[in-house]
């Protein structure tokens, strides 16, 4: 199937997916009114075939992740989804029949997180698909949640379970993957988690009730937790046996593959810093929403990566504490 | 010179530019307070390498484009620039030598413009540069200027001149091409405009008080002319001979480039609908802040294209009325 030309394209594709303040995308811009008691929290994030999802991936898949990681970071600071912004470069492989996946997975989406199209751009290039997409959620004034505000003596705590999207993306481009052993159940759940990360909106009202300091996992949780020490001016200690891995992992994982776990990309969870005093509260206000959240460590003075201690021992990690995007 | 990593990379040529709410880039969002008593003004331009500009463009004017073709938009809506969001897919080619030029572009065009940057995404891929930038401006509550409010009896206005930017891309990618015999400052003047626009952020304040109507040209000033008509429900004629051309660009052109001039992309200078009424007002204002504004045509009641006429004909621009970005 050919591909409509850019103007029809816009029309047919994405002007159903305009809402309020976007003039049906017939203007050069959009219109945000202030909401009034509210701030809003911008956040952007930019994904590349090839790098962050895989050119085969379903094309309903790829819109529906590359808007839920910019909806995981608008909960992570205790904003609740308002609207986005689209910026998509066509590569030649995109046809009608793929913009109209990508355009459904979108309308899906909007629609489960309440949020709208406001406008944006399509070119066309001959290179691979780049995809960006920018998001702006409201948190009540003065309330956004940040990463820099955890202090020694916090909790640390996880939301959900981890590592299921890198053994995803593991399954999908090694046939000799190890992960090809666990059962058909579990390998799929990850390569969906993988290709659908699943933003922890319902915990944006927790987490600015509740927390000192939040941030969500895209680049591995231990990486991630030194970004947060780090901004934070304290270091921390993660307890190995106490992070929530994915179904079946733990009990098929070989011990050199724990380390892939918790470095992984793509998990898309909170990490949370809970003051001592606000732990049990937190724990039932996530609960209250459905949500499971762990105690995985703590924070302590100093400097420094987080240590992360299994069988009371710290973890050698060497250089791989963080997960880099790599063209596949 | 080799490539920063991400973490660095960020760091060294990104931070100096965050200013208010984007907290040093060091969060997962930024922060936008409402300003009391303004709208804001949201656009989103993507350009890409060989596509929107020519890889071997100085880093800086790629910078300076890439904000300023948004700066243009805004203006078009009467909004004064507030902030922006950077997603750069950084290709092979870029390394640190290319990074500092480019910061340096956008540290240039914020201090000009006053703007700040909020936040964005870098990635690594594989393929040639895109950028895409999304833009706040704000207007006065209310007040933003539209392209569809156009009515018949409204007279069309240019802000500048057009065509060299056209010329200049012909300049850059065709040895063989006639512009070459334009004066060695004519040329030059045509490649500058090319790589760096000049968005007419002071007709602003101007377009919102005296304009029913606007919207920038950034895809030939026919095509887009065309979107204005077809937004507001009417139709049109323009006057070639009362569009205003680059320097020396009416001299030199053969009587089968004219048509080329007013059909090509990158102008970025703004059409504007006026009201009868309001004509001398709104050229007194704009020439008040320095931008001289031409009458080029008037609207009319009807549907389908804008006319073009030359020495009381109608122009034959047959299929090629906007402007199309190729692959170079």
């Amino acid at each position: 199937m050919p591909r409509s030309d850019e103007f029809k394209l816009i029309e047919r594709f994405f002007r159903p997916l305009a809402g309020e303040g976007a003039f049906g995308l017939v203007d050069d811009a959009a219109q945000l009114e202030p909401v009034a008691g509210f701030d809003q929290v911008v956040t952007s994030d930019m994904i590349a075939s090839g790098v962050h999802f895989l050119p085969d991936d379903p094309p309903d898949t790829i819109a529906r992740k590359v808007l839920r990681v910019n909806l995981s970071d608008l909960a992570s600071k205790g904003a609740d989804p308002h609207a986005y912004i689209l910026n998509i470069a066509l590569g030649p492989e995109v046809d009608d029949d793929w913009l109209a996946g990508f355009s459904a997975g979108l309308a899906e989406d909007q629609t489960r997180y309440g949020i709208h199209m406001l406008g944006g751009d399509t070119i066309s290039t001959h290179a691979p698909c780049v995809i960006a997409v920018t998001a702006i959620g409201l948190v009540p004034a003065g309330r956004m949640v940040h990463r820099f505000n955890a202090r020694p003596g916090d909790a640390l705590y996880l939301s959900g379970q981890i590592g299921a999207a890198t053994v995803g993306l593991d399954l999908l481009v090694d046939l000799q993957s190890p992960w090809h052993g666990l059962e058909a159940e579990a390998r799929q759940a990850c390569i969906s988690r993988y290709r659908v990360p699943e933003p922890r909106v319902e915990l944006a009202e927790v987490l600015r009730s509740h927390a000192r300091a939040a941030m969500d996992i895209s680049d591995g949780l231990v990486g991630d937790a030194d970004k947060m020490t780090a901004a934070s001016g304290c270091t921390g200690t993660i307890v190995f046996d106490d992070i929530p891995l994915a179904s079946g992992l733990r009990e098929q994982a070989r011990a050199d593959q724990f380390a892939a776990l918790i470095t992984g990309g793509d998990d898309f969870e909170i990490l949370a810093s809970i003051a001592p005093e606000s732990e049990d509260s937190f724990v039932q206000a996530a609960s209250a929403k459905g949500i499971e959240v762990s105690r995985i460590g703590w924070l302590a003075q100093g400097e420094g990566p987080v240590q992360v201690m299994r069988a009371g021992r710290e973890m050698a990690l060497g250089d791989r504490r963080a997960y880099v995007h790599r063209n596949s």
